[in-house]
């Protein structure tokens, strides 16, 4: 099937992750594809609810260009839910109005969780047409990103039932009973590898794991209970389809203190959110990772002349990037009351202003 | 007054926030008079709301004895809230049931900030008094913190009226208009000093400086517009009183990744969350501070083995403490849901365990 996605045009994104030279720094946005958008909002609308967006592969292929169309990214990324896996497995997922996800079907005890079993085959289907059917209306304007929730981060959501201040379902579970934990962790690690593998099957050109709760974690728990997952499906990743490189980005929101390991896990990026130092960062992880990151979304809350400034602060952090390594986004999904103005201010000033070139140092 | 009070029966806590030699290391627990305390949710129903139970020093000086009653903690913090100084300024603050701390009068526009004035002479002195009458019915028994938001911490509930779970309204102040948003750290700044100052007049012995949100800012804006602000406050304070030592602590939540920075702060100690790795934190610093924390207050949901387990593995990040420089305690305020059996077999195990003597590294 892939043999007919057209070639792509704009390979800067890929180029990047992977420390190859760059005209320029790439942007994209965490949750580019969203509720900011009226556009997106309208899509909604007629899908009738989140799900029937994200679950029907016309809307989500509609949804994922829409960003696209107004301002000039340098990736898209599949339309979807870090949730789709556990939801597969039968646990429910579904959204109230206003609230976050919630599963139905929460693991709180010892028979749920060995109850436990893969997607059965065929039920994430959807998400791979979505993939595909992307790709196609794409065209090779630029790459697609596939992704997934982490292992612990999908059993945050598992065992809290949905989201969490706290986490002390889950991680009260992790600490009174460890094997059960590991057991779950267990199940969702080949569930998720077997499912981003399948996203490459379908025409993904990189892929993302996010560890959205793994910076809730005590140090030596995360290590244990997130990052060692992750080492193995990154382990368990497709490296190239058709010759070309799939490269892989991790992003442990919160996750500043422990860059060191991270930049060991196998991924060939790594995401960082707006409380670390670049500069310090690039320096720590040296030519074993790319980074990709990490304006603070509120800074598109401010004016032109702020998000410029910041923009070029962040760029002149990371420092000379003429042989890639750096992906501009921002440290967190987009917010929902983003004016759609600040954005188009915001991937101007990446691409002009890392164009003109800038100092190796601050 | 203060010449009426008790002398001091155990001072381990003040010796290790000195690094002097103890005997064990000290252990309190943040927010250790509260909700998961049968006793407390008694007194409070009693004084009919939480503000009906902070602002009376007869409810305050209850409840902060309560948890001392039940266990041998090494130190008392004084029962009050870290936005009684925003509410002394006129903000009106208010607690709807089960939610967090709202503001009746949110600062959202320049005129707002601009009007902003101290507390009136008077309007704190029910905490002073709560102080003092602590100190009295204390008897020496340990000593007593006094404690404050920091600037950047009250400038969030100010600006945004109560909690947030992305800070915006604030943080795009901060980035719209800096100016505005300094000249409220400012006044806060100057309000804290002199409010922390007051509560060491009447009685407090060491004073603590809760940064709750300063890990919500990226890297650079915490250092401009919380960090500097609480260096200011450091600088202000009464070192001592009546020749005693009146040591400082600075807790600065997820703010792990600039603990180098923290460290010069002017705090004679340092709090961290379970992010941070103890062994790593300690040699950073060196001499320069002490250190508080750090167990993940969701361990207290697991079972006596492991809650030993994880205090152990606590004390031994750490390393020998002969020599004082770490208090133990939570990385976060207790949670209202603990178990109170586990909290005793917490407080058993930091004693034992410190006493018998532990490696210097693990």
């Amino acid at each position: 099937m892939s043999a007919a996605f057209s070639p792509l045009k704009n390979d800067t994104f890929l180029r990047a992750l992977l420390r190859q030279p760059t005209d320029y720094t790439p942007v994209w946005l965490m949750r580019q594809a969203g509720r900011y958008l009226p556009e997106y909002r309208a899509t909604r609308q007629r899908a009738g609810s989140f799900l029937g967006l994200a679950k029907n592969p016309d809307y989500a292929t509609e949804v994922t260009l829409q960003p696209l169309d107004r301002y000039p990214l340098d990736a898209a990324i599949l339309f979807s839910d870090i949730l789709t896996v556990p939801d597969a497995m039968g646990l429910g997922l579904h959204f109230a109005d206003g609230e976050g996800p919630k599963f139905l079907h929460p693991l709180r005890d010892e028979t749920a969780i060995r109850k436990l079993a893969p997607p059965p085959p065929g039920s994430l289907q959807y998400v791979f047409d979505a993939v595909t059917q992307i790709r196609h209306e794409l065209n090779g304007r630029v790459p697609l990103i596939g992704f997934s929730g982490s292992p612990w981060t999908l059993a945050c959501y598992m065992v809290e039932g949905g989201g969490s201040d706290d986490f002390r379902l889950v991680k009260g579970m992790l600490y009174d009973r460890p094997d059960l934990m590991h057991h779950l962790l267990d199940v969702n690690a080949t569930a998720v590898t077997d499912y981003l593998n399948a996203q490459i099957d379908a025409g993904a050109q990189a892929v993302m794991l996010f560890d959205t709760w793994g910076g809730a974690l005590a140090d030596g728990a995360y290590q244990t209970f997130s990052l060692d997952y992750m080492r193995r499906i990154f382990a368990g990743l497709k490296k190239t389809k058709d010759g070309v490189r799939i490269p892989s980005i991790v992003f442990t929101k919160g996750g500043g203190l422990w860059l060191d390991q991270i930049a060991d896990v196998g991924a060939d990026a790594v995401g960082l959110d707006w409380t670390v130092n670049l500069r310090k960062a690039r320096a720590l992880v040296g030519d074993r990772v790319a980074l990709q990151g990490n304006l603070d979304p509120t800074v598109l809350f401010s004016n032109p002349g702020s998000i410029k400034a910041e923009t070029a602060s962040v760029l002149k952090s990371f420092g000379e990037s003429a042989n890639g390594g750096h992906v501009f986004n921002l440290g967190h999904g987009i917010s929902q009351f983003t004016p759609t103005e600040s954005v188009a201010v915001l991937v101007d000033a990446v691409h002009s202003l890392s164009r003109r070139g800038l100092p190796a140092s601050a």
